[in-house]
C-alpha cells in the first residue's frame, strides 16, 4: 500500500533484527514513514542498515532515540523487553505510541503495566507472525509482512488512537490485523508455534545424542529438514518465548504427550487401524487449513 | 547419466505411483532402458502414464506381467509386498531380478525369503530416500532421485550380479547408491524419517481436536506449516511403514519421550538456561549437517 504523506513522522525502532529490519523495509517502499530511526547494541550491524537504506540513521542511546517519537517499535527478544520498558519509561513524550513484536503477549503487558507507568495506555501490545529461522537485518525483507496476520492486544485502558496508528502501520506493510486477547493469543500461538518449535529442537537434540548420529544426518530425507527447519532459529529468542509462556506450553505439551502415548501403545501393539485413523484425521485437517495458507 | 545402449531390456514396475512414476520418467531421460511395463490396481491412472509416455504399456495381471522381464521394481506400500512376492513367485525367470523401494527393509527382506523360494538370491532390498508428502503418479518427476541416497540391504544369499544391476539403475536416475545391513538401515530411517512422521501426524491430531482448532490453524504461520508437512502424507502407506518397523520406532519413540519429558520439566521450573543450551545443542547439529543436505 502506497500513501501521499507519511502516517508516522519519526519512527524508532529498537532491535534491528530480522523483524525490525524487514518493518523499516516495509514501511519505506510504502512511503508510510518520514525518519526511521534504528536502535541496537550491534553497532556494525546498524551501520549495515544505514548503508542498506534499510534506516536513516541509528542511535545506540534508547532513551535519547525515543525523544520526540511519533511510534516506537520494540523488536527485541521477549526477555529485554522489561528492561527496555523500563529504560525508556522517563524519556518518551505523553503522545509517543509503544508497540512491540514480542511472540509472548501476556508477560509483556504485564512489565509493560508495570515499567510504563502513565504511558502504558499508549503501549500497544503486537505480533507479527511472521519470520523465517534466519535472524538479524542482513535476513530482513520488506515483503516479509505481506499477507501475514498481526495480532494486536490490547488491554481496556488502551489508547484507541493508539490501537489505530499501530493497526494502519501493519497494514503499510502488507499485514492483515486481527485484535485478541493476551491470554487467548499466548494459547493460539503456545500450541502452534512454540509447541512445535520444542518438538522440532527436542527432536534434533535426541538425535544428535545418539551414538549414530553422524549417519542419521547423512541418510536423513527432504521431510527431515522441513519439519526441523524451526530447530535453527534463535536459541536465546526461544528461551525466552519459553519461560515468558511457559504455563501455557507446558500444559499443551503435557495434554499432547497424552497424544503421542496413545500413539505409542497403538505401536507396540501392532494397531495399524489405529495409526491410520489417527494418520488420516491428521492429514484430512492439515489439507483442508493449509490450503488457506498462503506462502 | 545417459548410456549409449539400455542397460535394462525389459523393466516391469508394479506400483505407478510417484516412486515407480518418477523412477520409470529418470530412466527414460537417461535413455538406460528398453521398454517399460507398468503394473497397478488403477487403471485410469496407467492409462494416464502411457498417454504422458511415463511407461509404454501396463498391465493389470503382476503375474502376467513380469514373465520376460530383466527387473522387477516392486513400487507399492509396504503392506502389500508380501502378496506381490507371492503372486509372481511362480513366473519368475530364473535370471530376473527383483527389487523394491520400500521404507522398511528387515520385514520385507522376511517376506521375499518366504515368498520367492529359489528365486530369493535375485531380490535385492532397496530404498530410495526420496519423495514428497503428494502421491500418485500425476506428481511423479525425473529428477525426484537426483542427488538422493537410495540404501540397498543385500544379504549374504543376493547374487552379486543382481546388486550391480539394481545400483546401476538408481545410478542412472541420479541417485547415490550405499549398502548396509536392513536392521541397520531401519534403525537409521526410523529416527529421521517414521520418527518425525508420527511427531507430526500425533501434533496435528492433537491440535484438530483442540475445542479452538479452527482458531488454531487459522494464526498457525510458515513454520507450523513445514513442519506438518509430513503430516500430509498418505495414512496407508505410513500405517504399513509403522507397523512392519514397529519394535525399532517404538523404542526410538520412548527414549525420545524421555528427553520431552525433561524439556517439559525445564519449562515447568522455568529453566531457561536448560532450555537455552537445549536448543543451542540442537540449531549446531541441525546448521552443520544441513549444510551437506542438497535441496
Amino acid at each position: 500500500m502506497t500513501v501521499s504523506r507519511p502516517i508516522i513522522e519519526r519512527l524508532v525502532i529498537i532491535g534491528m533484527g530480522l523483524i525490525g529490519g524487514s518493518l523499516a523495509r516495509a514501511l519505506r517502499v510504502g512511503g508510510a514513514v518520514g525518519e526511521i530511526i534504528g536502535v541496537g547494541r550491534n553497532c556494525d550491524a546498524l551501520a549495515k542498515a544505514v548503508d542498506w537504506g534499510v534506516i536513516d540513521s541509528y542511535c545506540q542511546d534508547s532513551e535519547r532515540a525515543v525523544a520526540g517519537a511519533d511510534l516506537v517499535v520494540i523488536a527485541t527478544p521477549v526477555g529485554t523487553m522489561e528492561e527496555i520498558f523500563q529504560r525508556i519509561s522517563g524519556a518518551l513524550n505523553p503522545v509517543t505510541t509503544i508497540t512491540d513484536v514480542g511472540s509472548v503477549k501476556a508477560a509483556i503487558v504485564t512489565a509493560a503495566q508495570a515499567a510504563l507507568g502513565p504511558h502504558f495506555p499508549r503501549f500497544v501490545p503486537g505480533h507479527p507472525i511472521a519470520g523465517t529461522e534466519r535472524s538479524g537485518v542482513a535476513a530482513s525483507e520488506p515483503d516479509l509482512f505481506r499477507d501475514r496476520h498481526v495480532i494486536l492486544t490490547p488491554v481496556v485502558e488502551t489508547a484507541v488512537d493508539a490501537v489505530a496508528l499501530v493497526r494502519e502501520m501493519w497494514e503499510c506493510s502488507g499485514a492483515r490485523v486481527t485484535e485478541m486477547t493476551a491470554t487467548l493469543h499466548d494459547r493460539v500461538l503456545g500450541a502452534t508455534s512454540h509447541l512445535p518449535h520444542i518438538l522440532a529442537y527436542t527432536l534434533v537434540d535426541f538425535l544428535a545424542g545418539r551414538e549414530d548420529n553422524e549417519l542419521l544426518f547423512k541418510f536423513a530425507a527432504g521431510g527431515f529438514y522441513d519439519f526441523t527447519r524451526i530447530a535453527s532459529s534463535d536459541p536465546t529468542m526461544w528461551r525466552d518465548i519459553c519461560v515468558s509462556n511457559k504455563a501455557v506450553i507446558a500444559a499443551a505439551l503435557s495434554a499432547y504427550r497424552d497424544t503421542l502415548d496413545r500413539a505409542l501403545d497403538a505401536l507396540q501393539r501392532g494397531d495399524g487401524e489405529q495409526l491410520e485413523a489417527l494418520f488420516a484425521n491428521a492429514k484430512a485437517a492439515r489439507d483442508r487449513h493449509s490450503k488457506h495458507f498462503r506462502r
